[in-house]
């Protein structure tokens, strides 16, 4: 079982040197459990990436985006007074479409060369791709050898640090090779969100605001006297967004480990959204983007079907717009379009497609396939216009 | 803790009608324990098979060689009164040169195409090369499916069949791509082994003398009386080494699963073995040739340290030699060739070759670096022309 403690060593405050390691979140995972550090400055503590390397060969996965930035800084962190270790690393072509067999052959190769014993680390520096990547390296090299995230972007500090997915893609189908895994400890430097683009920050603000929707109405509440704050990445700002968003995430998921149901409602917003994907060409949006839109049409669906009031339908789309994130799908959207993705969506159970859907006060939410057609229906030709 | 218990649900008996699931080897793994049935006849129960195939489709990986004699057999007790299933299967080309990413890929084109999902069930049919490779897809497709061994060699059933060691080779070196990965079953058809050639009987043999060599005098003894009727394919005989040899494993395992010592015991003769099958090329000599002609040179070894009397020499070289297994390396070793192996052996440690040498009465072995270099030598120069 999984479950969070939000252990806050020194809460955020203005003060620059103050905020480092502001939190820590224990996934608590019996012998496989892990921390998260979260805070500002954190690759400059050389202490909190060695305490979790046990042998002396470490193997840093980054790619050609993430590495011209930090990449020297994680060297120097995990060979500060420490002579006994040999870092070595593997630099990959960055996007999605390099997350495939071919790229994940080259953290093996690299491995091999540079004799990687049983006892080395992998250490994941960049965002979702490299963390699926490395982290299934990290499970298959030798039968499983030990990981360390360095997640550089809030989709993969909100998201992927909990919940041990790795893998790849194959060209048929997205993740769908791959292994739990779990890291020895994430490593969350909120400076490292300084170099991220506009709306890479905005695409994981919409996971953000996803907890809030789904469980967590005091979270949303902060989020809307916050986002200012979020966007112009202030330190303890995205410190308490990130600690709060995989709080939830380990939460839900110690709830329901094997994805049967509640797990589910972490994808609210996410069968419109990779309806959209599909439509409209991966990488066209990015997955926050997507799933913004999706959300909106989600909330709307639930407006309609009675199950929640209008005050949560405006404060969904106020949030969005404030985070400049999309929310409505893009115009080469048709019903069609939708209706054809949304079939073959793993939801779907016996011809049934089950939707995460709000119902209640602002927080809680429904995975079921137990609603009106007609609201669907009506929420597609809302937002599509043919 | 995995522990083996012996379940006989029919002790074998001459009568062939009766020796049907003579006996079940409970792995005991916790909530992945598994049932290991051993007997002749068994793919003629198709009740054994379908008992551990929970969900409704169902991917059959085998290869060339053992396609057109047994994959419509399984098939059938698959698919026999039950019209929910339906099998699919994958044809891979037979031998070692195919276990690597690319044949492996194979299967999950195969699992993708036919929409397998994550309730399916993968079945190996075929020898150790095929129960990795199709061990390691299922513990990779979709993040792990359900995985069912039918193993058709010796070797593959007195070895593979405990451990939930699966993987592939890379290009550099064996088996460094993987998981542990345990399956829902064994099935061991003794019947299988009818069509298996003499040379991969006697290779599998050399696995079965070896549980007796390091831990079993009784069944040490009881292949010295039997050792004809394993030659000679009797059902009961067969049956019985392959149980003895599976609870002996578990055993082993269930003291160490992670192979810091003395599972590493299960290596006996292996490191000779190993450069013989590297100095001599692999593919020249099967496995359990090369273990053979190894386990000899490492009791030759112990005895020139004085740890074991003559006698267990002479029934090691006697029991090898009716079971027509070479009991020297080939004449193209040299002792330059072994120690260039023997110095890049996973065993080395700070630059200590460590090794499985028998001490003591028959069945008791140790794991040592700690003996006399002259020894070594001595056994090298014994058994090389040069």
């Amino acid at each position: 079982m999984i479950s969070a403690s939000a252990a806050p060593v020194m809460e955020g405050t203005p003060q620059k040197t103050d905020s480092r390691v502001s939190t820590i979140v224990e996934v608590d995972l019996g012998n496989r459990s892990y921390p998260i550090y979260i805070g500002s400055g954190l690759l400059d503590e050389p202490d909190l990436l060695q305490r979790h390397v046990h042998g002396k060969r470490v193997l840093v996965v980054t790619n050609t985006t993430i590495a011209p930035m930090y990449l020297d800084k994680v060297i120097k962190a995990l060979a500060h007074e420490n002579s006994n270790i040999s870092v070595e690393s593997v630099i990959l072509p960055d996007g999605e479409a390099y997350k495939d067999m071919e790229t994940l052959m080259k953290v093996f190769d690299k491995a091999i060369e540079s004799r990687m014993d049983r006892r080395c680390t992998f250490v994941a520096l960049g965002g979702g791709v490299i963390g699926d990547m490395c982290g299934f390296a990290a499970a298959a090299f030798l039968r499983g050898v030990n990981f360390i995230q360095i997640p550089t972007t809030l989709m993969a500090q909100v998201d992927s640090s909990v919940g041990g997915k790795t893998g790849i893609n194959h060209p048929l189908g997205k993740n769908l090779i791959g292994a739990f895994y779990q890291p020895q400890s994430v490593l969350i430097d909120t400076d490292t969100l300084n170099t991220l683009p506009d709306r890479e920050l905005a695409s994981g603000i919409a996971e953000v605001v996803k907890y809030g929707l789904i469980r967590d109405a005091d979270f949303f509440e902060w989020q809307e006297k916050n986002m200012q704050a979020l966007l112009g990445r202030d330190p303890s700002a995205l410190a308490y967004a990130i600690k709060r968003s995989c709080e939830n995430k380990a939460e839900v998921v110690a709830l329901d480990e094997k994805e049967s149901g509640l797990r589910a409602t972490l994808n609210l917003g996410h069968t419109f959204g990779h309806a959209i994907e599909t439509g409209f060409g991966y990488g066209q949006w990015l997955h926050g983007e997507a799933v913004a839109a999706g959300m909106v049409m989600a909330v709307d669906m639930s407006r309609r079907l009675g199950w929640i009031d209008d005050t949560i339908v405006e404060r969904a789309l106020n949030i969005l717009q404030q985070a400049k994130l999309p929310t409505s799908p893009p115009e080469i959207m048709t019903v069609e379009k939708f209706k054809t993705a949304m079939a073959v969506d793993k939801k779907v159970a016996d011809g049934l497609l089950r939707l995460i859907l709000l119902k209640g006060p602002l927080g809680n939410c429904v995975f079921t396939g137990d609603y009106d057609r007609k609201a669907l229906d009506d929420t597609l030709h809302a937002f599509c216009k043919s």
